[in-house]
């Protein structure tokens, strides 16, 4: 077997084998398979394709670059999330909590934000203390302590992913389904556990614009699941338009609280018990998603979710008072209140631009080493739907950076579409798919 | 412009004008663009083509990464030949003294041998003292001087097509006619021509074995051509069995003076002149190629031919004596002849093989840092439709190499598929392409 063998082979489109992937990806991962074969790899592989099997194998390969976590030793089903991004989207800091309380192991481990999307490693890291760089038996500890845990990517979990991301960053071979899939996969089979809810986004905000997209994505990533003997269920869901109100870091934080606390029922809510009813359902613990979601609306309610929150934190060094009197966190330098210059329905949010506005304002990253600031975001009040009258408050905006302030401004004026007539309401869950 | 966007316009099959091309192709032959973005540049153009502008493109580029030679000083038509190589393939030794005795110019720029193909430049070299590292100003004044010069592609012509090419090599891009047809033709456009036959070859010894590829490459390699006003004409020619006798680098040079001597008149000889023919009538000194090819006749019958190979000799150091009286060569350590074990008309013979076995004498290279023994050989005298006797005398090898005459003799045996009927001989010139 050789890399330029391998590399024709596929260039013609033919269809590989484990052990041919399998030679790419742990040569390239070693160091012995230079940069410029294996990107010619990744573009004959982007444009010929890779088919269901070849997916698995690809995901297989980076999956064991690394170390599988074992949680054999923790009892009970170990269910996780995986959503593919969006702004304004928290829900695993909602359904991590809930699902916990149900009794079901969530060894969740995130990301962190690049771009227009936020990330979960920063939104727990807005809470002062909280860490999510424990180690492994640290990790497995607070696990089975509180049947939760939520950390970053450690170096030993697939590697090799790191690795061919940076190289598709650099030569157009984003794009692609199976790719996509690999990454995503080879890290979430890197946690040890038994079934996945997938919330595959579409619209204006998620990284999917067109919902066929988006449920190839969705079926891809199950199918792969499936090939791991995993438990899967995928949703299709909006993001046309930011999830909740809140944008950015501490925000989010700050809102997921008041959903826990019960004080809101928003699309946010809605979606953040769906799914957890999914992994509750997943976990075995209810006949159907239905019942699953009735018994995350419960653990919101009598307090239990809350209550499993602060117990996540607290183990994790989080500095509880924040999150039992969120009003005492530290204040941004500029608050700057928006209103609507006009009247109408909201007929679309530019919810891309939203998210870019919120990086401007200190939220988010345009690279990786880029600084984040906590406090800085945007609390936003238009919904797809919703009647606004010229003067409205529309949004708030919360910054360190004096000299972003007008260009924000603007910009979140500018990316609200209003109708004179009015308009229909985005579904916000559009699709479910089960394997 | 970016070179992300450039590979992924090409990647999802998207026209790239001379810029774009020429923003890869600089920046990367500058160092600025690395090789793995280069190669997955290379891979998307594999897959989705380029088409006669982007082809002209590219080549331009290339050609643009170096020098270009003026000969506008230099009174007279420039016309060369290229040939995309073949087993035994000496034609450029006979054709370049013929057409400048025929009063065109000739500024030949060549390669050397890789693989199962010689090269010419290895074949002068055979010739003690000839040298083919001229600079430019002697390459100029020996043209002047006698109509020819012959010359290795020096670092400054078209330094892109040397990085490009090694990146092809271990990215399985090779095989592509839009990248062979920019490798030959901005090597062949940098030396100042007026005019170029092509000799495309097809068959078993050939790069193209099919002759829908050959035929292919030829129209690509002609619509580059014309792009750059230049006069062209290619031929499609047999490389199903060598071409002449002799295979080798001295024993080509043998060959070759036979032939200018008019001594000797086989299927070299007819290709020789007919190409010969072409470059004449491009030239201007005979009204079509027929008229050329008589001119070319004349030219080795009435010795002039020949007279023009020694003084393009003594110009660029070659010794002479030699050419004058070849038997006085060296001879190898040892000669083998090889006898025929079977009887019947030959059918086929296994050319690539033929090749094989001269570089496994000491004849060719399989790296580019490999040594070449000018002496070593074959003389192989079997030709498709040939009557063969067993005992008959069909080759004769020569070698320094005691090791390698037990497997060579197999080889050259193994390589000869006899047939109790009589069979057809394969047409030499295969197809004329006017442009």
């Amino acid at each position: 077997m050789n890399a330029i063998e391998i590399i024709r082979k596929k260039r013609d489109g033919g269809k590989l084998s484990y052990q041919e992937i399998d030679f790419m990806v742990s040569n390239f991962t070693s160091g012995i398979i230079p940069d410029y074969q294996f990107s010619a790899f990744l573009m004959a592989a982007f444009i010929r394709g890779l088919d269901k099997s070849e997916t698995s194998f690809l995901t297989e390969s980076m999956l064991k670059s690394g170390e599988i976590i074992d949680l054999s030793t923790i009892e009970g089903s170990k269910i996780d999330k995986h959503s593919t991004g969006g702004v304004g989207d928290k829900t695993s800091l909602i359904l991590t909590p809930v699902v916990a309380a149900a009794g079901i192991k969530v060894p969740m481990i995130s990301g962190r934000g690049l771009g227009h999307t936020g990330g979960t490693l920063d939104k727990l890291e807005s809470i002062p203390g909280f860490r999510t760089d424990l180690n492994l038996s640290k990790y497995k500890s607070v696990l089975k302590k509180c049947s939760a845990v939520m950390i970053g990517q450690t170096k030993d979990i697939a590697p090799a992913d790191k690795l061919i991301y940076a190289l598709r960053d650099v030569t157009a071979t984003v794009e692609s389904i199976p790719f996509i899939t690999a990454s995503i996969m080879s890290k979430k089979l890197a946690e040890g556990i038994d079934g996945l809810v997938l919330d595959v986004k579409t619209g204006c905000g998620a990284f999917m614009k067109k919902q066929s997209d988006a449920v190839e994505l969705a079926v891809s990533l199950g199918n792969t699941a499936k090939a791991f003997d995993k438990k899967v269920i995928a949703f299709i869901t909006d993001m046309n338009q930011p999830l909740g109100n809140y944008i950015g870091n501490w925000l989010e934080v700050y809102e997921s609280i008041f959903v826990l606390r019960n004080k809101v029922k928003n699309d946010l809510y809605e979606l953040s018990t769906t799914l957890a009813g999914a992994m509750i359902y997943l976990g075995g613990k209810s006949k159907n998603i239905e019942e699953g979601k009735k018994i995350a609306i419960e653990l919101i309610s009598n307090g239990k979710a809350f209550e499993k929150f602060t117990e996540i934190s607290e183990l994790q060094d989080g500095d509880v008072s924040f999150i039992l009197k969120p009003e005492k966190y530290p204040k941004s330098k500029y608050r700057r209140e928006i209103h609507s210059s006009k009247s109408g329905y909201v007929q679309a949010i530019d919810t891309y631009r939203i998210g870019m506005t919120s990086v401007m304002l200190g939220a988010g990253r345009l690279k990786k080493e880029d600084k984040i600031d906590p406090k800085a975001g945007i609390i936003f009040y238009p919904k797809i739907g919703m009647k606004i009258k010229k003067g409205d408050l529309i949004a708030e905006i919360f910054t360190d950076n004096k000299d972003v302030i007008e260009t924000a401004t603007d910009s979140i004026k500018n990316s609200i579409e209003l109708s004179r007539s009015k308009t229909s309401v985005p579904k916000l869950i559009k699709k479910k798919i089960e394997f």
